[in-house]
């Protein structure tokens, strides 16, 4: 595939910036640090970049607040809905409270209970429709139609994919020598935002998305050359399942044109880099962001032959239960 | 009991200042996060100190920074000893490693596994002496007389209090406006150090230690009107426990000026608490750092009336299975 020569004529480093002044009243900046244990099990210098210590928990807060801080009066004052697998859903909920914008969130059956709970306790609406994403997609259009609300999108949205970017713009400014950045792989909002910024600012940095091996909705859609749906069994790593929409416009050929590569990981891949983030650093993350360190515990990994290389810790949204049971297996 | 006028007579603010600049080559600032969660439970806004996020998992870096990298190049050739619960002496190690200085740090019987097995990790020579901390002191200081070694204290020395004033220096640096900052008191290098930062920026902030209901160390000392020895029985806030050392110069009358008050908490107010943070921020604290969380979420702390506040969640080492344990209870 070719690659698009210039990253900047979709995004430019000036908007990137602009968003991270926008977003730094709704969100804060996460800390990046060096970890020596997972340095030595990786064989290469591994800098953290933890937004499982942003505000509700998951890099999404940065995203939706860009939309969202963007909305018109007449917008706001109609209000936002949104569908969502969990993360994206509490950000939303979260703003759509501290700017005094009602928001009704959409989930289906698969998401868990501590997700759902967390979007009620900003005082979200929340339903609960169908069995997969698409489902309660299906839903939320319906009523975006009747009810006149603005759609705030998971990925699929240039402001969204700005205030992902801003994750790499904040790394990369910290450690800009570095020649690898991984990051979780799923609608590809992060991964583009993520993939804009590194090839700007540094076009050498590889930068790798990290997917499941069963049922990558990403990865399947760069093999067909188009976006196609994908199935979403049961997964540790339930943030990052799903499709990434037919009608995608952006993350499809963003990833395709600016992301290095995918490495699929196994879900028993999961609970092993979770125990041992949590050896070696004392860090909580929900499956979806165990897949980004599985990877880079993977052979696949290691035949890139990185000397440094930042991963992205993109949540912390996990029940108890599920984490102990992922660790202690 | 009189109060000392000025807290500047001990340490100023500008050497504060100038500690925190030196000890920025060893150590990172922390995040100073809101948990909306834990303001419900406590019905005050709660601002986390996050020491957690400090290289080697604890506050204890900062201190023994400031102390080793004032050493003189005779001082850092001959080497250094330390006595340490387990984070002090992981501290000291680590920067020993850093600087190329030779270290030898003494512990007793109670230092867990994990706690040994990072102080070998950073290359230092570990001895394991005794069933308490003071068998441990004792032969400390004859390797002090016989090899030349220098002692770098855990808590009872003015560069080690000065780095521990970081920490609040950097916490009410981002939220001035708290009306009480809420620590661990163990030795009192944290406590002092927070209490003397506080005093000079805001006198009127509220300074609480938290310590075991069981042989707290510190408030028997105060209550005698001089320092005197209690027992170690075993505790998961193993890291807080202990006496501040009969010949205490420094800790002892600066808690006893400058602390307001100290909260105990009981042995069992430890695994609730450490539940409460993962669930609430998906955090992970050792057993003495509960401790001041689980003093702000009793009656004793609610008596306060305080409208803001800051905990400082001193540290994150403790084994995958301990804290299992503790909040699965």
């Amino acid at each position: 595939m070719t690659k698009a020569p210039d990253p900047s004529q979709i995004l430019s480093l000036s908007t990137m910036l602009s968003t991270q002044r926008r977003i730094a009243a709704l969100t804060r900046p996460t800390p990046l640090i060096y970890s020596p244990a997972l340095s030595d099990a990786v064989g290469c210098e591994i800098w953290l970049k933890l937004e499982t210590m942003q505000v509700t928990g998951s890099f999404k807060l940065r995203g939706a607040s860009n939309k969202m801080l963007q909305l018109s009066d007449e917008e706001k004052e109609r209000g936002v809905i949104a569908v969502s697998s969990g993360n994206h859903g509490r950000a939303v909920a979260y703003i759509a409270q501290k700017l005094g914008i009602r928001a009704t969130i959409c989930v289906c059956d698969l998401v868990p209970e501590n997700k759902r709970k967390a979007v009620l306790d900003y005082g979200a609406d929340l339903r609960v429709v169908g069995k997969t994403q698409d489902d309660a997609q299906a839903f939320a259009e319906e009523q975006i139609v009747e009810q006149g609300l603005t759609w705030i999108a998971p990925y699929d949205d240039l402001a969204v994919i700005a205030g992902q970017a801003t994750v790499a713009v904040e790394a990369l400014w910290e450690q800009p020598d570095v020649d690898a950045i991984v990051a979780p792989l799923s609608g590809g909002g992060l991964l583009s935002g993520i993939a804009l910024a590194s090839k700007t600012i540094s076009p050498k940095i590889d930068v790798i998305g990290a997917s499941m091996e069963i049922e990558p909705g990403m990865v399947r859609s760069l093999e067909a050359g188009r976006p196609v749906t994908v199935e979403e069994p049961p997964s540790l790593a339930d943030s990052i399942g799903g499709s990434i929409g037919l009608n995608n416009k952006y993350t499809f050929p963003i990833v395709r044109d600016f992301m290095d590569r995918a490495i699929l990981v196994p879900e028993d891949s999961l609970g092993p880099a979770m125990k041992l983030l949590f050896d070696a650093e004392g860090l909580v993350m929900e499956g979806g962001s165990a897949a980004a360190l599985a990877a880079v515990l993977s052979t696949d990994f290691a035949a890139g032959n990185h000397r440094k290389a930042i991963v992205v810790i993109s949540g912390r949204n996990i029940s108890r239960d599920r984490f102990f049971n992922a660790i202690n297996k």
